[in-house]
């Protein structure tokens, strides 16, 4: 079952710990069929070198699991909400990695100080909230996804154009097209949460990048006038 | 004699400079056989790359050399107290690892920012004070080891909630069920240093994470209700 | 056609990764040939690990693509601008290395604190001011190198002393006599601007390096009295 | 000639970019033999990876070279003045490793803030003064020798005790009982720099060790009582 979609999400998972992202089983990736209405991923607590593409677990929207012999990631609400209230996402990814993970321990956003942010992502990195002790009590992984949600529709963010959020206290989520995608864009939050901390750190007070080069920067590799790439 | 347990507590040493944890041989864990009331630690000041199984020591808890060619660890003393005082120890580490040590270099406790913390360490990691002149006179690794336990004590901490301590000017030691445990501890405690440092670098006077936060997290992993893993 | 440049080329773009100064496809060497009046640049966006020598597109000085099945470097009219100015210059390096553009993100120049700097770059490494929205909406790369110039011009920089830009809000561009040294130039500054930052960190306003110390040392490696090597 | 001192030499240097301590050829390791009067050092500028022992470089106690076919490093008048002027040196080292070169280019010594650095060195690792411009002039390595020496006399340190200084706007120098020793010695002193700069971003204005913590450490290592090791 999914046979083909397990083991993208299995490689895009394995792609964690290489790129430096996840310290022990501190990290979840998912990937959807929205066809078949399911997604698949990463079992809790599995250790990346024994897991196999067989270990991943096929939940559907209502989260519910129909495939696996593993229980999923306790964070497998979270992953739901998004997919439910977002059909351009494909995959999901939470990890702890640590710059980006200490920006949220700030409770603030990361401002747009250079264009490899801009490249990627339109303005701020938003920062959401912290749950409430009802919010936590009642559902927690749950209302993460919801939260995450509030502070994008708040915001007015799209996203498929700022693809990653901070949760306060706790860590950040990233999303793309596929599960690969959503990957590549936990790489680059990190890469761009640790210069723009060392941002701050020479030049305390620095102004983010002019809103003319942001916009430059984002075009040039999305939208019908992208030129990046081949 | 011991055979299974030497060959733990080797490869838990082992593991210390494959996580980037000791430079040269700035580090030691040791593992306790309680049935037999006896430890096995690594010998002193012995480079890892020739360190064999059959290398280790055995110290009974009256801190006497039972087996072994070598000298023990120099901070012997210290383990022994902390297998003395708490039943529910089964292994114990020490480290110089870079951030947990500078911590400790501060004097200060290292807050919980956020659910990485949280997941393994409810509330502050506690900075024992520093020895008085007769204490390092009289017996400097013993008394350490009974610092970490007066701390743990007035600060009314269960070790096992707080399985690491930061000493003064030192560095930190961690514990945990078993030598394997113990060093998995000392990983988590370098990587919450370094956030914790972090966090307070890009937003100097950040508060820490909210207590229902830090109470789900560590529920989440611990005790009768937690869910996470398989 | 310029297979021995080619293959420089390659070589050159190939040492970015392995010295750590790229993550994905955030970088690009290219390297003349002065006679042929033609440069060799990697294709844009197409990943290291698939890149071959053959990949590499040959332009010419009226910024023609000449031969190659790809797009050329989205940055390619930005080299063009440099060798156009500087005959004196064989490659040129852009990346997003990551403490020179936490540099170029404050829009900072870096002040020269000691011999690294010194032994390869003669006074501050300057940061040329952002694009006006006029220049980024006509000719954003072009400007950029157009920029480049009129900052090494505006502050009397010989080009072939002070190896290394920073463009504010962007990243650094590096050249030198070839491809291959254009590279270790980004290495240098890389390292420079890392200590840079650390010793503003442990010294608030700390001076710069003495400047007969600054002669000595970029002397010993340079013009007609050099000393240092073979 | 010296065969066995060669290949001792070559080992170390080369160990320097095994531990991270050296980008291209920024550094140099020597050691010497007492009985002959002679000292083997590193080329000038040869990349570590073409190096083999014969390519070390023998120079006698006047400066001459006695043997090699490379001209040797560049430093080694300051080699030469260290070994005539402590007859209880073995082997000397100069890096530019980043966090020791890094507190060179604030000017600062380093403080003792923890039983790391107090296990190898004995109180504050001292900065050496700038050289004056006539100084530099007359004869810049010789006379870093020179200042070495001075700062050690002025603050009265045992150079067996200390054995790292740094040298301001520069880098660091360490030494030991032989050329594997002196690097040994580089590598603590980058560790302890880095937690020192560390400690200070974390707890700006923290005090030193107690005297009797680094009195102990020190004394646990070194002296007729010590007990670390076998």
């Amino acid at each position: 079952m999914l046979e083909e979609l397990k083991k993208q999400v299995y490689e895009a998972n394995m792609e964690l710990p290489r790129r430096g992202l996840v310290t022990y089983t501190w990290g979840n990736v998912s990937g959807i069929d929205r066809a078949a209405g399911l997604f698949v991923i990463k079992p809790s607590g599995v250790d990346y070198d024994v897991l196999t593409p067989d270990d991943m677990v096929v939940i559907d929207l209502e989260g519910n699991r129909v495939e696996g012999k593993y229980k999923p990631s306790s964070d497998t609400a979270t992953h739901l909400e998004l997919y439910k209230a977002y059909p351009e996402i494909g995959g999901v990814v939470h990890t702890h990695s640590p710059w980006a993970t200490s920006w949220a321990q700030t409770g603030r956003g990361i401002p747009c100080y250079g264009t490899t942010h801009a490249d990627y992502m339109y303005g701020e990195i938003p920062c959401a909230r912290n749950l409430t002790a009802e919010e936590i009590e009642e559902a927690y992984e749950k209302n993460t996804g919801l939260v995450i949600i509030e502070t994008l529709k708040e915001k007015n963010i799209n996203p498929m154009h700022v693809p990653a959020i901070l949760c306060s206290n706790h860590g950040p989520f990233t999303w793309g097209k596929d599960a690969a995608d959503a990957v590549h864009n936990s790489v680059v939050l990190e890469e761009v949460a640790k210069m723009a901390a060392w941002t701050e750190m020479i030049r305390p007070g620095a102004p983010v990048a002019p809103q003319c080069m942001q916009d430059k920067h984002f075009l040039r590799k999305h939208g019908p006038n992208a030129y990046y790439g081949q």
